[in-house]
């Protein structure tokens, strides 16, 4: 089941250098590892922003929320969902 | 190079539904020959609405431009385009 | 699974009266259908409003699209869908 | 009488850890104690964000004011309260 | 029970004069019947806006939505609907 | 001359909480004043908001601005101003 | 007493041209003769739209509402009031 | 050359009060100053807001610039210019 | 002086084909014939949208305005104008 | 290929002089460099604003993301990227 997710992050730009890099460390290795498990299909940077377009496939709409809220960078993003699913013209087979 | 494209269909609802399938048939067929030539790398539906997040993948911001502006629902669509790149933290080689 | 929805009505006041009538009707006849089969598990009106607040238990984002999309009123409606799942504090069972 | 409202929390993200589970801990006693009484009949988590979509039944406007004033929460959060009933295809017999 | 509700009237400037007004009439006829019954407390006109800020005075929220919805301009209106009681600094004994 | 105003109270929630309660006082002391003398006609509580809904009689509009703005809470308040005047349905007297 | 207005003009591209230059001309005649009178303070368009500031000095709110209302125009214009007084850095005597 | 301005002003409610008293002073005599040159044409409060509709005359868009951010305020205002002319219904002269 | 204006054109899906060719080849000549006299200085096709970024380099706000209204697209246009001028960075003689 | 970027600055007013000076020096002479090299095409300043439309000329989106997140200010930004390209009722030869 996919849903598309707009992140837009907002880290105080005072923030300690060295916490916003743990942060982003963080968000970077369970981000990958989400994307192994074919969890994260699609991440893409938004040119321009801190904020990333994203394509997340999960069993169900728990899974997507236990997902998104365990990333060390959600208490600083705005996060919209949208539940998506095949297009009638899309000639893709798995985009469910 | 890569471009998120959200796509809102406003078709009249009183449109003569002859000329309304026409469309929508005329809009199908070019849809699929652009992805299978691997132009319009993505279509999703977003759910509830007449409405689909792409992500199209062109040589040129015109190229993008002339691809969107001949779509035969073009005139009654509001489209929003947004310029996305590979995010730092993505493991797919392909997302550029 | 369940989805939050909202549905604004936006029906021509000048349609023919007829026309309106049987759409309506046609809209409470399948309504009530989903309802029974649970599928339409909450709709509320909100007050003041051509507009209601509903809650959908469907198996898959391809069954709740497909579900609005099939209602007679679809074409004149503004929708906005919300996935939404269990809270923390919610005592209830059955609130996926 | 029943009452839509969206609840959207914004807990400074550099609050103290421990004020912070204080404030939550007596929030969802708080909850759960008015859930038990009926007055708060739905509680559903927005997928993906710290917001929910919640149902009260009570007795009055002001009620429903004093109700969601004396939340823990409430100096943190955005409410939008819309006042609803039933709905002329509903077929349930208590979405008064 | 008191309920503020603005509301915008959007006739079509080319709607047939006879009609409009025989419209306006009734509207009047009708809010004029619901003060006098108590109901339709408090009905101010927005200075430069076709638009009016009243206050409902209702014994539920389905009769509140009965009243707003058989005004004979209801189909040519916006109508923003807030639940409003009493101010903890008021001075006024009535104003629940 | 009558003033709809809304009111929305953005008191920082880790305010000193005797200050924030000595500005309350006050405000609640001014504003009493202000109903006594009739320029505060109405208050009225937003259900489920620190926000409310005023209608103001005052004698100009520089009356008006210095009365709003001498009020305690004013620096931490949204305020919204629409003149308004009686509705042609009115059957007040006095809804000037 | 002042009031500042912004009026944006929306009249159908495809009115027929007569009927538009007489509501012009109408909408000018009027402008002017309120001018005259003082009541129409200023009046300024808005570089490449067909909207305009003006500052309208009358004796009531009453009055605005009048006035704004009988113009031609009135019924394809998005108008809004603000209520304006004299700022305490003016040095114009007569900026009431 | 005509720019109408609106200015909002946003100081900080816990700002040191002697400070933001000396920025108002100097606000003050530089917008009198401004005023004495006929470059301030207008400036009007906007009741019930710290904001303020204004009218310049300059002679070019860098001096409009100029003078708007030398403003001892400006770091705390969100400003909204306005390219405004002679309106072709305006019997003042002087409305460039 | 430099002028950024932005224009949304929102012709009518089903107007006559002649009719808009027309337009747009009369919209096309003039705005040629601006460029060549090194009014229009910049026109930018905005991908993905029936819209363009420009710059126009104008000797007032009177002729902006008269320039933008003269267009033949101009009722079919949403312009948004604002007043640029030289960048202290910019290291380009003439972005007056 | 062209991008439209408009940047809107917000540094906190109460932050370090030095500080800023600093930053907006930095940015200063980054901003010149990519001026020269012919990647930061255009750089207008909107009146009134600490904000600039600018025009970038970049080989791919990577290059105008990366360009754009190293500028010194970028963390106190709002920017807004739109691709844009050649107008058919351009002149010029030189906007891609």
């Amino acid at each position: 089941m996919l849903f598309h997710v707009k992140m837009i992050v907002r880290l105080p730009p005072d923030m300690d250098p060295a916490r916003a890099d743990k942060l982003k460390a963080d968000e970077k290795a369970l981000a990958q590892r989400l994307m192994e498990e074919g969890k994260w299909r699609h991440l893409w940077r938004i040119a321009g922003e801190y904020a990333n377009f994203s394509v997340f496939d999960v069993g169900s709409v728990q899974e997507l929320h236990d997902t998104l809220t365990q990333l060390p960078l959600f208490p600083y993003m705005d996060i919209e969902v949208k539940a998506i699913c095949r297009h009638p013209s899309s000639i893709r087979q798995d985009d469910r």
